[in-house]
């Protein structure tokens, strides 16, 4: 189930970080943010009400050990999570470590930036970032 | 599970749509968006993952059921799905009916306004809610 110029179809969506058969993990190129990911369904599907009761279960259970590890490894002040698709209409779960110095909290990653964010607490979670990415790997890698 | 001072324990977060014992539907009061719910689990829990995986089902099953509930009544362009919970840290889950022609579109409802909404389409809505609401109110009503 491939969909023609779908940018999630077409491209990996970010730096792979963990794939299965069904899903794969990726960390988003978003600055400021040095731990967000996305759980990307492979699969060509619109809504998340689309996937039938087991796939939810397992495209949750994939987004929630992300949370997981995420908490583990970065304790941030909150997760976000959530599945627009209003741009690119392939589901995917967004899974976004927020802490009270990056630049838009405790405003939506999506709204207007508030300040500038920490360097050096940003330079700290990146630093952390490589465990984090080897234990995401350890979920489902390769396919 | 309350805390005292959340806004979430101590009032609805919302027009009551239904409610069961672990869970309630809420209408959001954002102008603009006039099919804008919330899921809110009744026990105070922060995060996501703080669920079991059975309570982590039965609450997805609740988001799944109104965001299958809003596309069978009002055809939305996407619907959006998100746990954010940044400024009230008590699990909920905002489904959002998307509308080409909504001020926000495609931009998530946390970004600023692109347009004024199409004042016509957002009362068809508006009148569309109650049959919905009816449906919403047959998932789990009176606890």
């Amino acid at each position: 189930m491939r969909e023609e110029g779908c940018a999630l179809c077409e491209g990996a969506g970010g730096a792979l970080v963990a794939q299965s058969a069904r899903w794969r993990i990726v960390r988003a190129d978003e600055p400021g943010f040095p731990a967000f990911y996305r759980v990307i369904w492979n699969d060509h599907v619109r809504e998340f009400s689309d996937l039938t009761s087991a796939q939810r279960a397992e495209c949750m259970d994939a987004v929630v050990q992300v949370e997981t590890l995420i908490r583990e490894h970065l304790q941030p002040a909150k997760v976000n999570l959530a599945s627009l698709g209003n741009a690119v209409a392939h589901l995917h779960w967004h899974v976004i470590a927020r802490f009270e110095w990056d630049s838009h909290f405790p405003g939506a990653v999506w709204a207007e930036a508030r300040r500038e964010p920490d360097a050096g607490r940003l330079a700290r979670v990146e630093a952390l970032r490589g465990i984090l990415e080897r234990d995401l790997g350890k979920l489902a890698f390769p396919a």
